[in-house]
């Protein structure tokens, strides 16, 4: 046991908030964890699973005394639930979130943060495609990054705090401001979903090719896009809503890439290609020797074992 | 036991040729398996693991008396490679092919076929983003499905001893036609390839993201997006320049929709983004009740397990 925050609240009780609680009980990092979830089936589950030490009917309930208060609801939601809970939180504590995109959630939120609270904004970048009060588990932030992200006179003492929570979470932590986090997670995470979505969308479109089809042949690309495409409609509307320009920015320039690409391919420019593809792998041998994915050869699938 | 073709000729031999080897051991469905790679660095590798039972220094040598010959080279080298073996096939032998695209190949190779030999194209929809003669196991097409695309009066034992093979190396197998392969592997494995490669290129240009951060924070998107743009860029420079049409289609469609969203993002039309992804959630499930992928919830990333 070390524990950094007597009681732990987490308001929404989704995959994140339910990983940290698992994640705070797997290291002893809290006393207490209430949670918070507006969806009274949610907080049902929840109870019924013992997600949490007491589920409270109101996010005021929830946050009463707590040292730490964590806002796991999509970007969409936290300004609201800020507001509901401002009044209620303790002096003194810390006030958190794991939201994909931090300056709209930095300018949302803030309004409704009392002087006396420590408003400390986090990103976790971790994650699957599913989703509800179910779907936490405590290994989900091993070895992952957690993003801090403070804002302007931040005191030190509950930033090390903080970042002490996540290491014991899991994560590696790093710090950096929301302008640059919101172009960074545009170009590694909101992009790439956009653009995923996008092909699910047109392959479920086409008339000439049947469903049966696009999923029994589904190989690896089109696989691996489904997945990412299955991510939860509600916090990714708010992500792409809430990161607007960053992302726009990158769509623009991946669609004048895509346009070189297609060029060379109408023109039969092979080695305008074989340059692009090789230069694309190098940048995946990275991944792998930072120790964030491995190389095992099925993609994942797990239906089959290498000999 | 189960000896279908007496004597099994590779030419090529990389990830799905090997593959290959593997599973017919497995089976046992060959008494001798021939093999044969354009670069002797390959050969040595191939004779060391003991990979064939014979590892010849010419494709002719490789193809004599067998009864099954297996073209295991990038697209854009068939109609060479079937030149050369052309006139060392054995009567009554089937020639058949892995390529990712069948029109093109149908078209480059058909001319150097004896009328004596059985040409029976084919296309195992698997494989992973590593190349090479080390890179195949037994499992590759373990429950993957393998598309046969017969020629105008094909012969229907012939037929059916190659499919009978590839059920046997563990795939389910369809027929269909070649224009419509080619049209339904644009949607579901080409398209999102180029898609993948585009993504890649933009985040490693980007000079105002660092290296270390993209590889950092490769969150779920684009991590997926990395493995898929780590294939082999000789195979997809040869796909694209071979399957054009099909694939600049499809692009067409995708870049067309893209603007959808990317507009719906700019208006911030949150209800057409929240239905899309609703959408795109659906196929996901298809896709996994049809046995094709897991739910597992951590991407395949094996650094984590599930609690």
């Amino acid at each position: 046991m070390s524990v950094i925050y007597k009681k732990v609240a987490l308001i929404g009780l989704g995959l994140i908030a339910g990983s940290i609680a698992h994640a705070i009980r797997r290291a002893g990092l809290a006393e207490t964890i209430s949670g918070y979830a507006r969806s009274s089936e949610t907080r049902d589950i929840a109870r019924e699973i013992k997600l949490c030490d007491q589920v409270c009917d109101t996010a005021a309930q929830a946050v009463k005394d707590a040292d730490l208060v964590i806002l796991a609801v999509p970007v969409g939601a936290m300004a609201a639930v800020a507001k509901e809970i401002g009044p209620h939180l303790k002096a003194g504590a810390t006030l958190s979130d794991v939201g994909s995109v931090k300056a709209s959630v930095i300018k949302s939120v803030s309004p409704f943060v009392p002087e006396t609270v420590h408003f400390i904004p986090a990103h976790p970048i971790a994650g699957s495609e599913r989703s509800g009060p179910h779907s936490g588990f405590e290994t989900l932030f091993d070895n992952r990054w957690c993003i801090l992200v403070p804002v302007e006179n931040t005191d030190e003492t509950a930033l090390a705090n903080l970042r002490s929570f996540w290491e014991k979470l899991g994560s590696n932590v790093e710090v950096m401001d929301a302008q640059h986090h919101d172009l960074v997670l545009a170009v590694t995470s909101h992009a790439p979903h956009l653009i995923a979505y996008t092909m699910v969308g047109v392959a479920d479109d086409l008339r000439r090719v049947t469903d049966k089809e696009v999923i029994n042949f589904s190989a690896a690309g089109f696989r691996d896009f489904t997945r990412i495409a299955a991510s939860d409609p509600t916090m990714w509307r708010d992500v792409f809503l809430n990161n607007k320009e960053a992302t726009l920015e990158i769509l623009g320039r991946f669609t004048e890439e895509l346009f070189d690409l297609q060029r060379a391919i109408r023109r039969g420019d092979g080695d305008f290609l074989h340059d692009y593809f090789t230069r694309t792998r190098a940048i995946r041998r990275g991944i792998i020797e930072a120790g964030q994915d491995t190389d095992a050869p099925d993609f994942g699938r797990g239906l089959t074992k290498e000999s």
